[in-house]
């Protein structure tokens, strides 16, 4: 089993929530963040503030912002990670900076409090 | 070592926290959530959803909502993931849909910021 | 590639992001927890509740708060853990409890939502 783990514009929660639900993904979870991708860095100023340039990295402070994203993990057979992962790149794709990032990571057991049950049997089949 | 993340009800969290600290785990990190599990989804309208009914489609947005959660995360000795894994179980089983879930994902490494030391020995003994 | 996930003080946030942009580090996400480390339980008081104290068992229910806290994630390339990990600890350490904690869990991919493209490719080079 595979933990997903999709970084989202705020804006963009419900469609995911709705793509997801169709796609049959019924177990997610949700939380606030706040979040920048290498687009929001510019590279010359980054560069100038690695070779000491005091203009640079104070300018590089300033623009330092994290901006307000949404996260999502779903834990999920590995047999339909790639069908996730294409649902939320397909509704969430913008082609602009910003549009997030996924991250599938291992997991090693999933138990669900309710019956004690553990394995894959307590991940959706979708 | 491994992560334990556990995904339970919000009114829980302090009999949680106090079931933790008495079955010794003193380390934890706790977040705001929003989640929803298998349980919360009428299947026969996500059939029909699937299927192209529109009227169960647009009742399927209605239904859609995540439920506030409290996310807890404990990086634990490979040795103690079952007792803390049960400890969680044990407070927070309701016999309810929503009761939540429990992941158990790999971990490579943990450090101490303070002294810098890594690995098993920065974890709580329990 | 991994996730480096560090939970430090909230005063911490802003020098720890500069201290990334200034290595190099882009890409980086951050979210407030609640967190508790080993240092804010006393053992003496954890040994009498374990021994059934109800005395020392009531008081360690009111010791038993959790402490605003950030936790920063970051998927980075492996060759790049060990100098992002000590960035990290540099910049945070006051050698007192509550400094923080860095935990390295293994990834298996990573996703941008803009381009689709995966791998490690998809990962800052810093």
């Amino acid at each position: 089993m595979k933990e997903i783990m999709a970084i989202i514009r705020m804006n963009m929660i419900n469609r995911t929530k709705k793509a997801l639900t169709e796609a049959g993904v019924s177990s997610i979870t949700a939380s606030d963040a706040l979040g920048r991708g290498a687009g929001l860095i510019d590279m010359k100023l980054l560069k100038g503030a690695e070779q000491g340039y005091e203009e640079a990295i104070s300018q590089l402070g300033q623009s330092n912002r994290l901006i307000p994203k949404r996260m999502i993990v779903i834990v999920s057979k590995d047999k339909y990670v790639e069908k996730i992962v294409k649902t939320i790149i397909t509704v969430n794709r913008t082609g602009k900076s910003g549009d997030g990032k996924i991250f599938v990571m291992p997991c090693h057991d999933s138990l669900s409090v309710r019956t004690g049950e553990h394995g894959e049997e307590t991940l959706d089949d979708i």
